[in-house]
């Protein structure tokens, strides 16, 4: 009786121990982040220096650089590049939108941006009737009438959606899919109602998709603010007249890479972490938070780790997944080369919710391993993490479910996303220092301890 | 058993419809602060309009108005002004604080602003040596070095504790008794490290406090920017002379008010249960987080009420307290009447750490009322709030403690707050309409609960 008391004591005390030394290297870990951080003056190299960085720009070109040098010199064991080829989408000129000749306000110029992978008008443009709808539905219903005529999708994101992105992904599909379904009852244009949280009077611009079979027409988002306008017009005067122009074009496809460093794991160094955000962004902003607040983040946990001295059992890799924005060519190209390589990724971690402060994280994958993550919780609370509830991955990590790899999404609060998202107002000094470092503390803990546990 | 057995079914059926009938009203709650919520435009008012209202000054006096007319034109069922005498202080013309021949960079210019309270230098300044010390302790080995100097207190604010609340309650004592104590050791002034999470180019002022029979010398708080600059020079020259010159001036003590209007109960209404922010905010800026934010909260709560017709059993109070920052003299009276006038708080909720993103409320007194108000937490969770662990209440409804009165402190994220609090950055561009709206829905929604449950 005696010794098995002894063992069972032993046995607490060493989970005591256990359980106390990684509250530490988590405090650790924390501290790094808010008193060593790098990760703020990493954006403001990426956000304010290098700035806008479509695929196939200039900018993603200089974005893919820094990032390799960056990760070089902090000593990563290797560092490399992943050639991808691009889709290669370009602006051209301002756009121009017009109220033309209303009875209530004359000819007025309103805010548009051509939605990203839209065929432009040319320098003709378009001038055309337009008929608002609210959703593919209402669109339907007109049959023959939008014949000719431009098409105004104005569905609102829904304000009382605590979870903006539950917002965001209830109205966005008239941006992704407004230009083919208008095509087919034989429109000539769409104009779509920016996906903003609030009303604003910057344009959020955002991917269209064409479907083979199906005649191109140019796309726009318009500014809320614009939005409100322009339909408030339209309620009395159903004939108003819109011209439409714009110079974006769609050019051949580009060579640029995923980014890829890593720590080399000192007992099972095939077993694989995988952590990242996208390097691209829109042309229209510096993508601060969508999604240099990721990339940083990502390089700054596996410098964290260097700091501290942690020398991790696993692998951990830091990737910056180009075209996100665009073709999600390089998350794809990513998952393929796992797969011919025989590389075995334990988890994938994606931070592409913005900068802000931490939530939690959301999970994606097998019930055991949701499990032990969740039996981990109460390591995060002291951080402000409590939700680890919501079922999500990542875009860029998507491609390696079908690998069977356990997705992980890093959860910020969702609150201020939107009303910048996509747009000229996601610029560096919107994200705050200490959310960001936060953000990156708590992702490193999460790799930390799935590292030392692993996740079977 | 049959008859047992059905009446436990009843039991659980209305405890079933009670609780989803908690649910809808709750979200209905949320729908209207989200999607008709007036807490916003409110606070645009208050800050861009009125601006900066420091007790006494024309600024509070217009504030006063502003919020009886607004509690008014919300068709409360009463609105009234509680007059309290309020400190006086004028800042008078910009402060000056140069750095005098330094070896290294000659004669520089370094941002400071005079700590509220303070007296001035007057137009003659102080010119004299400065000694860096970063706490009481060190200051006290001074002894009588520490004469005719001045004393520049220079401990940062500590940015591993994740609490950022914790972080200035760990500094603010320099600020508030630097002058008293480095006085009683024959120093002319005082320079202290602006209480701010960062590097910061603008200075963050704040109460000091002065006791009878010490000496008055003046106060003033230096970007912590310059903090670091004037720290690096002293390590090299420890002659350096600095000059000061301030042109503050307490006045005579002045007439002000504390706004209140309310909501009568139906079924208990002498039961109150009061919510408020101050009304007062430094001079430097628009006190939009600080505390504007509390008082269109608290305002926006009851009109969620109405425009809900929703009847509350008890009396619902919202009260804008006069004097926060430099004097609590609203908060210590409206306790004094409430004691004179015999009323009956069964709560007493404040809204003061900014309209940041809702994570919580604070609360102190009665265990059981503690215990009550958790068992509501599940009905939070939906909307992101989680945190109901921490003790606290808030500085206007402290004086109610000693009547017995159950304090909540609406807890926001803290993250942001030490980057603008009493800063001229405190102003209503960094307030997110989204994330203050949760804030007012969240406060309406605890206080329906109390209301429709009682607290005991």
């Amino acid at each position: 009786m005696a010794r098995i008391l002894t063992f069972f004591f032993l046995l607490l005390a060493t989970l005591a121990f256990s359980q106390s030394s990684d509250q530490e290297t988590i405090k650790e870990i924390y501290n790094q982040a808010l008193s060593q951080g790098k990760s703020y003056e990493m954006l403001r190299e990426l956000c304010v220096n290098i700035g806008p960085r479509l695929s196939g720009s200039p900018g993603a070109a200089a974005a893919v650089e820094w990032s390799r040098h960056k990760m070089e010199d902090l000593g990563f064991d290797s560092v490399w590049l992943q050639p991808v080829m691009v889709p290669h989408w370009v602006r051209g000129q301002q756009e121009i939108g017009r109220i033309i000749n209303s009875k209530k306000i004359g000819t007025r110029e309103v805010v548009i941006t051509s939605l990203g992978g839209s065929i432009g008008t040319g320098p003709s443009g378009i001038s055309a009737g337009v008929i608002e709808v609210k959703n593919f539905d209402e669109l339907k219903q007109l049959g023959s009438r939008a014949q000719g005529k431009i098409i105004f999708f104005n569905r609102p994101m829904d304000p009382t959606k605590i979870n903006t992105f539950a917002a965001y992904g209830g109205a966005v599909d008239q941006r992704g899919n407004g230009a083919v379904e208008a095509a087919k009852l034989g429109a000539v244009a769409v104009i779509v109602r920016s996906m903003g949280s609030g009303i604003e009077p910057y344009p959020h611009t955002g991917g269209l998709r064409y479907v083979t079979g199906v005649k191109l027409i140019p796309g726009v988002a318009i500014s809320t603010k614009d939005a409100e306008l322009l339909s408030r017009i339209l309620k009395e005067e159903k004939d108003l007249q819109f011209y439409l122009e714009t110079h974006c074009q769609i050019l051949e496809d580009a060579p640029s890479f995923n980014v890829v460093g890593e720590i080399k794991g000192s007992e099972y160094k095939d077993e694989i972490i995988v952590v990242g955000g996208h390097l691209d962004s829109w042309d229209l902003a510096q993508g601060a938070h969508d999604d240099g607040a990721g990339c940083v983040q990502s390089i700054e946990a596996l410098r964290i780790f260097r700091a501290m001295g942690y020398k991790p059992k696993r692998t951990i890799r830091a990737v910056m997944f180009m075209n996100e924005e665009n073709g999600l060519r390089g998350g794809t190209k990513y998952a393929e080369l796992a797969l011919k390589n025989k590389e075995n990724h334990i988890a994938a971690m994606e931070s592409d919710r913005g900068g802000y402060t931490p939530r939690g994280f959301t999970m994606s994958g097998n019930d055991k391993v949701k499990s032990i993550i969740r039996s981990w919780k109460h390591l995060f609370e002291p951080y402000d993490l409590w939700d680890f509830n919501q079922e999500g991955g990542g875009a860029d990590i998507g491609p390696l479910i079908s690998q069977g790899v356990f997705q992980i999404g890093f959860l910020p609060d969702s609150q201020r996303y939107f009303t910048i998202h996509h747009t000229p107002e996601d610029t560096f000094d919107k994200v705050d220092k200490r959310e960001l470092e936060l953000g990156s503390a708590s992702m490193a803990a999460l790799i930390f301890l799935m590292d030392k546990y692993g996740l079977k």
